[in-house]
Parts: C-alpha cells; sequence; structure tokens
C-alpha cells in the first residue's frame, strides 16, 4: 500500500499504517506524505522507515514511479488521507492511474466532487474504500446483525452521538484544528464534516435505514470560527423511523464519545465506543443481554472481526484493521481476476457510502443555513 | 397532609405517602382518594390505614370537613396525584378552601388552565407545590450549584433524555397507561405530558436558562394511539445555548432512563438517574472528577438533600423527599406568619415552573402538528 | 416501636426510624435515647418530635413506663442501636419485659454474650431480628434465590469486600469513631465487628453454606489503633467451597463499598452495593443477564422487597425497610396468636445469624492473634 | 525477530506477532513454530507468509541457520511462546547461541530453571524480556508512577484479581488447556502459573514492593485435574503492607478479569483490564479523579505508552506491543554498542522479574501443600 499524506506531525498516518499492517496482509511501502516535497520524503524515510526511492516528493511522482515498476513489485492501492479538498483530485487521479483507493471521509468536499469520484470508480473498475472506520468494530457489526435478523423488530427510534471536547476553545497552533476549521480545505461542514459523518454512517450501517429528511440545528460556539464546531440533526427516515444525531466539538470533558442506540418494536441496542467489546441487547418482558466481543452468543459477523479472546481488550486500531483486511481481501480477489462482491462479514464501507455521506453534509449545511427547517435527502 | 387520588391500584399514590413522610415532619391524615366514593373511603381505611372518619368520599367532602376541623387538627396542605384533567379544578379548589397544594406535574391540561392556577395562588396567597421530584436529588442539585457559580462557564449545549419502554406495545389493561394515553384525561401531550416535561424543568432548573423556541418531532410508534409516546425536541436558549430533549415510552429495555448533560465554555456536568449519587464533572484540561453525594467536594446544595453519608444509596423516594421536606418547611414558616421566600437549598418547583412546563408543551404540540418547525415560546 | 439509643449525635438512630417507618406499619413512638437521662428525653422530644411523657431516661423506665400502658398502646417491639457492649444487657432486658427486639449488628460482645441473648429469646418466646440490613435488598434477595434454584450450580468460589476509607486517618473527634475503635464498646473486633460481619452474613445469606474454618490476616494501619481497621480472611465452607472475606476502613476513597460475587459450577453472580438494583448473573455458554430490580425475570423473592417499578432507584433505606416490614409483620402474626414461622420472602436475619456473626468474629480474632492460622468454627 | 511456538492452533504467536509489529519497529521474519518440523515449516509459511528458507525445523535449526546470516540479515532475538517446560531450555540456548530472548511467562518450570536461565543471561550479556504483558498498559504504567511520586502515601493494601472461567469445566479437546493442566509442561502451578503470576508481577510493579510471605489456599474444582484451577493468597509484603490476590480459572463468566486496587495512607487506585485506559485515583477528603490514556493529567509514565489521542480505545495488543517497543529499544542500544539502562518509562520486565514469579509460584504451592500455611520468600 502507498499514503498520500500523513506527514510529520499528521496524527492519522500512522493510526492508517498500524492498522492497515495489523494483520499481516499489507504492508505500507511507499507514499508522498505531504504537500512540500522535502518534508514528503523526509517522512516516508524518517517516520515510516521506507526505501527513500519509493518516498515520493509527489502525490503524481507516487502514481507515475509505482506504475513504472513491475507489477508484483508495484502498490495495489493506495491510502488518502489528506485535508478533505484533495480527496476528489487524488482519487480520481489514482483510480485513473490504475490503482485501487482508501479515501478518508467525509469523500470529498461537495456532492458533486463525490460523484466524480463515484464516475472514476465506475469507469476504471478499480475498488474504493472509505474509513467509516468505527463499523469495524466487532460489536457494531455485530449489532448490524441483530437489527437484519429481526432481533429487535422494526427500528423505530436511532441515537447517534458523537462529542468531543478538543475544541472548546480556539486552537491557533493545533495543525489538526488548522484545516478542519477551515472551509476551504474541511469543505462547508467542521464538526459535521470530521465527526457528524460517521454518526450517519454508522446509523445507517448498523439500521439500513436510508434517510429520508434532516432539521439541522448546527452551531458556532467559538467566536470566529467559519464552520459549525456543534449541531444536533432531526432524522426521519424512509419506512418512519425517526432519530437524532447530535455532535460536538465542544462538549468538554468528552473525548471521542460515540455512541448510538436503537430501539425497534421488541428490543433495543446500545452501544459506546468507551466501551467498545460490548453491546447491550435490551428485550422486551426479558432481562438485557450483555453480549461481549469473542463471547458467548456472537454471530460470524461479530466473531469475524475479533482477533483476540472474549476479555482481551481490542479498540480503534483493530476495528480500523478489519476496514483494511476486507479491503485487502477485496483487492486480492480483484488482483486474481475472481473478484467477489464484499458482502458481511467482509463488507467495507465504499463509494455509495461515501456519497451518501455527502449527500447528508449537503442537506444538513443547508438546513442550518436557512434555519434548521426539514430538508429532503 | 391530605391526598386527592392515589386510590386503590394507582402506583403514585403511596410513592407521595413515603416521600413526605420520610423526614418524620409530614403525615398523611386525609384525603379522598377515588372518584368512586366507596372506593375512596375504602382505600383511605384499608391502603394508608387512615381514621376513617378522615377518609372522604369526594374533593369537596375533604375540603369540607377539614375546614370543619380545629385549626390544628386541620390538614395543613393537600396532595393533588390525579390524572391531569384533574389538576386544575381540583388545585383551585383547594387553594380556594384556604389549603396549600402540592400538586403533580404537568401542572394542567393546557396554559390557560395552569395560568387560571397560577391566578388563584396569587389571590389566596397560597403555597404550591409541583412534583418535578427529580429536582430533589442531591447531584441534581448540585449540578445546578456548580452551573451557578460558574464551574463550566456559559452552557453551550445541553441534552436531557427521558427514556422508557414500558409503552413499547398497547397496554389494553394497564390502568397507569390508560390515562396517560387519552386526551380528555392526559392533556395534548403523551409521552411529553408525562415525561418529556420533566426533561424540560430539569433542564432549566440545573442551568437556569430559559427556552426560547422549540422544533418538535413527536411521534405516534404504537398503533391507535391518540398521543405522542416518543419524540425528540431541538431547544434554543435564550443567550445562545443550544440543546435537545428526547423522550419515548417505547425505547423497549429502557426503564426510567433520565439523563442530563451540559456542556459549558469550560467545563461539563453529566448526570443519570440509574447512577443518582454521581455527578461526573469534566473540566477543561483537567482530570475529570466524579462526585458523589455525602461525599468531598459537595457544597450545601448538596449536601442537605442527603440524609445518609456517602456510599449509603439513595434513591427516587429520597430525592421526592426532598421536594416534601422543603415544602413543608416553607408551609411552616407561612402558618406561623414567618413567611420566608424558598431560597435554594431550601427551593421547591413552583407555579411558576408548572406554568412554564405547559407553556414547553403547548409550543411541543405546536411545533409537531405543524410538521416539526420552529414555534417561539 | 420504641428505640434505645440514636440520640443526639448517632447517625443510625434516624435511619433507623426512616426505614421502619417507610411502609406505614410501624411507629416511632417512644424510647430511651441516650446514657445521659437529660439527653435522652431531649432527643426524643426535639430529634423524634416524640410526646414527652414516652421519652424515658432509662432503658429501664422505658420498659417500666410501656409495660404500665394498656397492650394496645404499648410499644410492641424496642430496637436497641446502641454501642456493642450494651447489646446483651439491653437484649435481655427487653425480652424479659416481654417485648420483642430488633438489635444491631454484631449480636453482642463476645459468643457467650451472644449464647445469653438466645437463651433469653428461647426463653420468653419474643422474636428478635439483628440488622443485617444488606440481605434486604431485593437483587440480594434474588441472588439467593437463584442458588437456591440452583441456577449456577453447586457454588465454588465467594468473594465479599467491605471497603471504607473514613477511618484511614485518626478521627479523635467524631463520636462515631470513638466507640467503633475502643474494645470495651465494640468488643475484641474493630473493623470486622463492624462491618466484615455484614460480608460474613452476606455471605452466609446468600449462599447458604456454613464457613468452617478461617485463616485471618487482620491489621491495623493507624498508629494508636487497639483494634483491626483492616484485614482478609481466608473462607474454608462446609462442602469444598472456598472464599475471601475483606473488609477495610482504611481504603480511601471507598465509601460503603460492599460487593459480593459467587461463582458456581455454572454461573456467577455479581452485586455491588453501589449499583444496589442491578443482578449480574453469568452463565456458562450465555451471554450475561443483567437483572434489574422490578425488571423482567425477578421472582417473587426479589420482587417483594421492591416498592417501585424497574428504573426508580431505590436504596439503603429502603433496603433496611425490608427488614423492619419482614419483622414487623412476624411481630403482627405473633400478637394475633398466630405466629408464623418467617419463611423467605418474609424472613429477617434473626438470633442464629447474630451468633453465627460472633462465631465467626471470635474465630477470625483468634486466627490473627495466633497470626493467620486456620481456625474452625 | 524470530518465533519460536506460535505454530498452528496456538492462540499466543499471532498475539506477539501483532504486538511486536505494531509500532513499525520490529518485523518477524523468522521461527520454529512447532515441535513436529513438518508443521513448524508450514506454519511459518502458510500461517505468518514467511520466506521458507527461514522457517526452521526446529529450534537448534533456527539458531545454526541465523547464526550463518550476515549480521544485518540475522534475527536480533527470539521470541519463546511454548508450553512453560520448553523455556529454560530454550531460552539458555537462543542465550548461548548470542541472540536476545523475549520469554514468555512464567520463565520456567522450577525457580532452579529460572536461576539457570538468569545465569545464562549473565554470562552471555544478552538481553531478556518477560512478557508480564500487562505492565505495558498506559494506566498501569501511570499507577506506578502515581506511586512512586508519593500521590497516595505509604501502601498499606493492595488487591488484586484475576477471573477467568473458560476452565469452569473439563476442556478434553482444548489445546489451549491441555499443556496449561499438566504439570509436565506447565509446573506445578495450573491457574497460578497461568494468571497468579501475573497478579503477583502486577502488584509489584505497581506498588514497587517486595512480597515477604504468602498464604496460600490453591483449589482443583474441576475432578480429575492435576494442578489447581483457582485460589487466593494472603500476602504480606516487607514493610508492612498487606495484600491478596485471587486468580480463578473457574470463575464462570468471568473473560479476562484482571484487576489491581491499591490503597496507600492518602489516597487509591483502582484499575480495571477490561475498563484499560481509566485509572481511578481516589484522594482523602478530595473528589475522585478519573485519569484516562491520552488525557489530562498523565505523566510522561502514562503518555508515552499511548499511541492514540484520549479515547480512542486502545487494549491488549497496544499494551502488549509496549514491552516489545521497550525491547526493542534496549535491543537497538545493545547493538549499537551503547547500551543503556531500561528505566522507567521505557523499561520492561526482565530476568529478576521471571525469577521473583518462579519463587512466588513455589511459595504458593508449597504453602497450598502444607494446608496454606505462612511461608516466607
Amino acid at each position: 500500500m502507498g499514503m498520500i499524506g500523513g506527514g510529520e506531525g499528521a496524527f492519522i498516518g500512522p493510526v492508517h499504517r498500524m492498522a492497515a499492517e495489523l494483520d499481516g496482509a499489507i504492508r505500507l511501502v511507499c507514499g508522498a506524505f505531504s504537500a512540500d516535497p522535502a518534508r514528503s520524503v523526509r517522512s516516508g524515510v524518517e517516520r515510516y522507515g521506507l526505501d527513500a526511492a519509493r518516498c515520493y516528493p509527489t502525490a503524481d511522482a507516487l502514481f507515475a514511479g509505482e506504475r513504472a515498476r513491475p507489477g508484483h513489485e508495484r502498490m495495489q492501492f493506495v491510502t488518502i488521507v489528506t485535508p478533505n479538498h484533495l480527496h476528489a483530485p487524488l482519487a480520481c487521479a489514482a483510480l485513473e492511474a490504475g490503482f485501487h483507493v482508501v479515501c478518508d471521509k467525509p469523500l470529498a468536499l461537495t456532492v458533486a466532487d463525490g460523484e466524480t469520484i463515484a464516475n472514476a470508480v465506475r469507469a476504471t473498475g478499480r475498488l474504493l474504500a472509505v474509513t467509516y472506520n468505527y463499523t469495524g468494530y466487532p460489536m457494531v457489526r455485530e449489532a448490524r446483525e441483530l437489527v437484519r435478523r429481526g432481533a429487535i423488530g422494526a427500528v423505530r427510534r436511532v441515537q447517534c452521538d458523537y462529542l468531543q471536547g478538543w475544541l472548546a476553545s480556539p486552537q491557533p497552533d493545533n495543525k489538526q484544528a488548522a484545516w478542519r476549521v477551515d472551509p476551504a480545505r474541511a469543505g462547508a461542514a467542521g464538526c459535521f464534516g470530521d465527526i457528524g459523518t460517521h454518526c450517519e454512517n454508522l446509523v445507517r450501517f448498523v439500521t439500513g435505514l436510508e434517510l429520508e429528511s434532516v432539521c439541522a440545528d448546527l452551531n458556532r460556539f467559538v467566536a470566529g470560527r467559519a464552520l459549525d464546531d456543534d449541531g444536533s440533526v432531526l432524522v426521519r427516515f424512509r419506512g418512519g423511523a425517526r432519530g437524532t444525531i447530535t455532535a460536538s466539538q465542544v462538549a468538554v470533558g468528552e473525548e471521542n464519545g460515540l455512541s448510538i442506540r436503537v430501539y425497534g418494536e421488541r428490543g433495543g441496542l446500545v452501544w459506546y465506543q468507551h466501551s467498545p467489546n460490548t453491546l447491550v441487547v435490551h428485550r422486551q418482558d426479558a432481562p438485557t443481554q450483555v453480549l461481549r466481543a469473542g463471547g458467548p452468543g456472537i454471530s460470524d459477523a461479530g466473531r469475524v472481526a475479533t482477533r483476540l479472546p472474549a476479555g482481551h481488550p481490542e479498540g480503534f486500531l483493530e476495528a480500523f484493521g478489519v476496514l483494511y483486511r476486507n479491503f485487502a481481501r477485496a483487492v486480492g480477489s480483484h488482483a486474481e481476476r475472481t473478484p467477489e462482491v464484499a458482502l458481511p462479514p467482509w463488507d467495507f464501507p465504499g463509494i455509495d457510502d461515501g456519497v451518501a455521506g455527502m449527500c447528508f453534509l449537503a442537506a444538513a449545511v443547508e438546513s442550518a443555513r436557512r434555519g434548521a427547517v426539514w430538508i429532503d435527502l
């Protein structure tokens, strides 16, 4: 695998490397790690310990350099971990250069950009994953399976929160913060583009429901901020279910407080990222059950996403690694000219999820701009 | 104290008795416990063990009978625990008969009814408490005190949920359910009239903020139900804070899942009823603290609402009892012609809270009726 | 009911009153509240609001005065909440004066004293309860029922901890502490006499097992203390089960940290006082269940000890009240000359539990004195 | 790095690989994965994807083959993940062949075997780590730092539990179970050799205290089992602290329930593996704090062991990886002939910990054998 972005100072680059390499099937071998050519090469050599010959000064050089290598020595896919505004041009260039792509979320700056990528995926026949990484947690996958099986009946209410506190005050010197609050690099949504989008994806992933319309009250609490740093969204789903999505980056003291609660006609499911290996299963007229990763009562859906016996805590990297593992499997079958549809439990968030995410963000931003009115998706 | 309602089969009557009598300052001595005269008397004698002479067949008889007794042998106040539609006529009659009143929430069927009661309070000079009982928890009171002191800075975001599951399916034979889903007896709001109103009150109690406008998406999930059994409300507060209130009676597996989270510029507060003696205090750039009822770091606000040393769990009845204790104190000072303003920590929810609750319900119902648009309060 | 002890400054007197009166079947009507006659009378009038005529200067005066009253106006039982050294003489005097007795734990100063009380119980035919109050929690009662039914198979391992921190430093001015660390008033065991004894009782209550032998390592961590303030005990039960009991009053930060874990051949049970309405039920090869007071799956054993619907937290007072409620029921059947054996769920800890508790303390103290060797019970 | 053991069917081999490779500084390049030569080679190629030339049929072949390679192409250290009886011969052979060694716990079959390895370490000047992996958790490291700094004052009481349930019934077909219950391969201790040894190490790591004597009641609950499957140990530490260690593999429903609680004169620390990124810090007369990995108030001790920002759950593999990371750092400085003493936060459990572990096991087994009497270490 190659990487674009993730150079010195970027948090997410090493995360992707650790997650991708976890199962031993993927190795980071090359990249263009920064928009600054010297820093790009230096990051590859010093941060990732790569062969200098494959630490390229630019993404174009990466594509060209890798294409020039014999097929079996060439990177098979590239991971794009840049700020959002670069996703579309880089993803399209990579696809057109023949590479499969893993792209960070949100997919692009706009719905139109997202659709451009989608067209490129269709045109090139390459694979693309979007790193909605929370779908990799075993108990999130188990939750989806339980909904699918009808364990809780038809879904009525969904609540998904993602609360952080790290942007509660201005962060003038924080590189992570800088681009996330800049519309030119982040897009029209700030907090929602960064983390609200995970909620939308997680809700669809677990429930299988499609969003029908949203009413979004987005806020900018820190003075001078150009993008939302907080907000709540009422959601109506096709078929009648209702829900809320709340995301905040000014919830002081919250870390990465992602949770989802789903209530159906006959049961309920509750999952919190801070206790990721536990899934609480409520049942009508029966005691609540606590399902545990690797424990009794877990279906294949959850089990194949677990690497360790029950009680050995797995976390963020392991969940992230499930996406890479599944993507690598699909890339492998593609390479062997035996492409398979990546069905659960071997699926990963793809281009459709990426585009759906952009549609949600566009609708939420438009709703908020007009004073929090209902906008159809 | 006397009681109206709370006869055979009613859940809440014995709760009020236990809560009121907990601190030894109040005794239930009389009442009219049912609309059925025979059942009323029988309930007083058999359920509450009262002197038959003070178990009246009707509320009117109660007022008349108690007025006929010498002052020191007369009930000092009456508790109204009937379905909502009877609150206004009974409260007004009691006030006009010279009795102080404790009235269950919501205050009345409509805002107009609520204002009628408010007028009666003003006209008679009697005291009235509304049993927004969750404000009696020590750690809720401590949370309010922390906000007042500025411990978390100006409030930005408030989330309050109250999730139950007991009405997830039709409950044709459940007396508790029957009147709560009947507009003639419950009012225009079902789930929100029953429990959403607690959220609104709790939010105002803890934050001191006033609601400016609401956007309410209320739902009826169980077929044939005439009133909401679920809903979410976006809330805007005067001064710029934002929040959500979610209440549901179809969240299968949830019991009495009341929680409140408040985030300000410099900190956050999290309280859950299922762990009522704990208040989580988030602080910017400092470790989170866990405040405990009766424990170190608790102010008088929380301390006077606690009866036991730290670690001896207090619960719902004890919190409810704090309202009665404070009300009894105000009644006492009134009787001694030394009326005091009931300031914290000796305050209790009063007529203004009751009316504010009715305004919230009216706005929420109107918002929902019009498709979840913003309605000013 | 009458009370001996519980005057000004004593924590436990009002607790007993609130617990006893909770269900409306018992009223505190008289007492001798202090060894100081003036304080005794003053406490009754001012603290408990009693008729001065029934606030006696001494226990003897209480017994005489109440015997002189007509039967139906006389106290039916007396609660002894003095320091331990007074339990035996007062309990015997009360029994011999014809009164039923509720006695605080531990039963007495020594095994011999305990047996003296037991003889008085037998001789007088009066009833006696020992306030091992933690057995009143609904989920503790449910746990016992589950063990009885064989839900977890034969018990193998039991762990019971009771950790407090309030005596981690000398407490020279704390009246509660003063007598508890004084062998003349507390007996041979300090921390174990105060709280370790609850563990022993709770273990026997839940498991039904009898202790065979103990190996106790008791400690005095605070300089100058004459009695243990901490310790751990290895326990062997008849039939082969094994366990540990740990009690400490120097575990800084712990409040009233009582917990019990029981593991059998096919399941396990975990209960913590800090979350008293929850019982975790582990099952072999099946998901763990979370039983909740008042919730689905609870047997009559737990249900009758619950006053509120699921999710309305009940706590220490309510559990304590279960003992009084059950005792009052037995007193009532005794008065009506229809004495019943108080079987579950209507049982309460009695004289046998009190004597067993004294035997445990004697064995633990002897074990510790000899360097933590095994002592048979 | 090379590996001995960890072939097909072994749980722990891939765990070591994932943990070792997590930080990008170590690669598994060779090994002898099974006592069966064909399986050994096959496991290396198929399970780990290694070059067949470096998948050796035997450990001797591994040592010889790697020594024959040029220094910079040679494995730098070998990880021994076999059953316990092979640790001593393999570790000695590896050390004598010039390789550094990572050895699974417990170090050996007997104290004597452990000292043989210690002698080999001293004689060869090679490095050796013992995978007491729980010491790699950031919050365990933070706990140690807090004790060192005196944050809780002198330690008085330590409780460490490690509860599992997977051996609650006979596991005739479980390869993991088979050797762990066989004295010839596991040593004289079963449950204590497997997991009790982690408790002893964790206690010493966090508190810095040395064990003085133990009184161990070890049990065999499952019929036919030759070694302990459960037990509790009273522990006395030099300097006067006291504690308990409980380990069980028959605690049905427990997964990998490792916890440690340490109480000192002025504070307490509580850590549970099931919530590994949280450390509860009790303080006398001040609210309890919740320290979180990566969060505010964490010292370098905890911070350098964390790879992700606060709120991104890290788990078992990441903690295990801290040991490998620190060991690799020491190996690197050794290779560069700039050997450093591996001081906190860069330390790892070494030969002294391994020998101490063997002494504890020997004492515990001897204590139990003699009926649970006190044995000095």
